[in-house]
């Protein structure tokens, strides 16, 4: 954020459907349609829109869903992105929503940050990413341990951006608050060791832009917690609603786009499917830098 | 179960220390001691284990993270595991407890089941499994959209068997009973439509075996929902624990063990790895039968 003087996040969550018809032809003639063909536009799209972004974004959180549809193809595709990302100096949030028991969470941050035991004992890479997103609903088990790696970040549902996040997270509690404030209180606990001069920790929490009432009342606590807010544009959240939960010092947010950066060519603005991106994104920094 | 007799899952979560030393001498001498290795080491143990069990058990349960960890390499091993799998005619568990906003859940619906699109527009094939887990903190966006495909079974994790499971489900709610039980009606309400003339739907839930007393309280939450019990054996639990939520008909419960079946020639247990493994769950199955 203090490099790139941005605090935007471009989704990488790229279908089918958003690809250029030059990238489709090209993928079609050297590797066919099926899963091989697919993970090779998405990773041929990715770095097009790596080389327009760099330097002028937060970082790209590529959803883990969209490659993991097509496979271990899909899954080499998502190592490839996150590779290009590193090499031009993009942190990156891995957006896949772990959470398992102790062990298994274990392996989930070796899968993110590195150090799966080889056959020989020496650990081996991981897939590369700075921060990884997680889910709660196992308690501190279920994270904590994906964070073994001193250099690992996580970011913890907290408040959900969809409409059925309501089920369970806006549930009331007998001694007060709801189940996402519960969370939000464990999210506290979980990173209080580790904050840096930054007055931040290791331990995020995603709160999403479609609830900035929710984002306020929950910034009380987390006073430490980097938000991480999906939802911004494509879902209906405005600038001003992404920074509801802003810190005063306007480091607390990491906002995010995916469609409204990577689609942009699709919704009609000049230009080839990268200066679109990379115009996009203008608009986007531009609209929240202007509230923070 | 009908078929087999028995209601065991075995979990298939290889790690490089439970190999037998003459797959990773073989593996080694192959493909190196990096991913790659360790990757075609999986293959061969799982194959292996899959021979002796197939016919003999209910289902496997592949834990997603184990793999992962390797990276694509790790995820063609899963793949190529389930594959040989289903052609033994053995139903699969994918492990992985997904869960994401709608089309992010869809697309996690097709990595288990298939269906992606390809640049052609024609669906991909999935992993080939039969059920994936999934969690529940997003509410029914997260986990209804990976049931897309008619054939598709979920289990719901709604009491795991870790010690800080409590961190957030046994947390009271305003109205009564816990964040556990809430999970739990929102289970039997989405498996409503899909109940089946077994009596079950194809909603299931996730009920650790270290925590009998709430089994027998989540099943009167949940009279028509497939419980899937992790926790057998090496997390504790007896097979009396693991039964305590079946239903009148024993069809209640799938209760799953990993190390104990498959790391059994470590226990020192007579014969190879495969005998051990055979053995292991032979005494699994009539410990569960006697209970039922």
């Amino acid at each position: 954020m203090e490099t790139t003087g941005s605090i935007a996040c471009v989704g990488l969550d790229p279908r089918p459907d958003m690809l250029p018809p030059v990238l489709v032809t090209e993928a079609l003639a050297t590797h066919g349609p099926g899963a091989a063909g697919v993970a090779n536009a998405f990773a041929t799209f990715n770095r097009g829109i790596i080389d327009v972004i760099a330097g002028q974004c937060a970082a790209i959180k590529p959803q883990a869903a969209c490659y993991e549809a097509y496979g271990s193809a899909g899954w080499a595709a998502l190592e490839a992105t996150i590779a290009y990302a590193a090499a031009a100096g993009i942190p990156v949030v891995l957006d896949a929503k772990r959470g398992d028991i102790g062990s298994t969470a274990t392996h989930y941050g070796q899968m993110a940050f590195g150090g799966a035991p080889g056959l020989d004992g020496v650990g081996v890479a991981g897939i590369g990413a700075t921060w990884v997103t997680a889910n709660p609903y196992l308690g501190f088990d279920g994270v904590g341990p994906m964070m073994d790696d001193a250099n690992a970040g996580i970011f913890v549902l907290v408040k959900t951006s969809n409409p059925t996040s309501a089920d369970l997270q806006d549930v009331d509690v007998r001694t007060g608050g709801t189940v996402a404030e519960q969370a939000a209180d464990c999210v506290h606990e979980w990173g209080a060791g580790s904050v840096g001069t930054s007055g931040l920790s290791r331990v995020g929490a995603v709160v999403g832009a479609t609830y900035p009432d929710h984002a306020r009342d929950l910034r009380r606590h987390m006073p430490n917690t980097l938000f991480l807010v999906p939802g911004y544009g494509a879902q209906g959240g405005t600038g001003a609603d992404a920074l509801a939960g802003d810190r005063r010092d306007g480091y607390g947010v990491l906002v995010s786009s995916s469609r409204g950066i990577t689609g942009a060519w699709q919704a009609g603005r000049g230009g080839d499917w990268q200066t679109a991106a990379a115009t996009a994104l203008a608009e986007m920094n531009a609209d929240l830098n202007a509230s923070r």
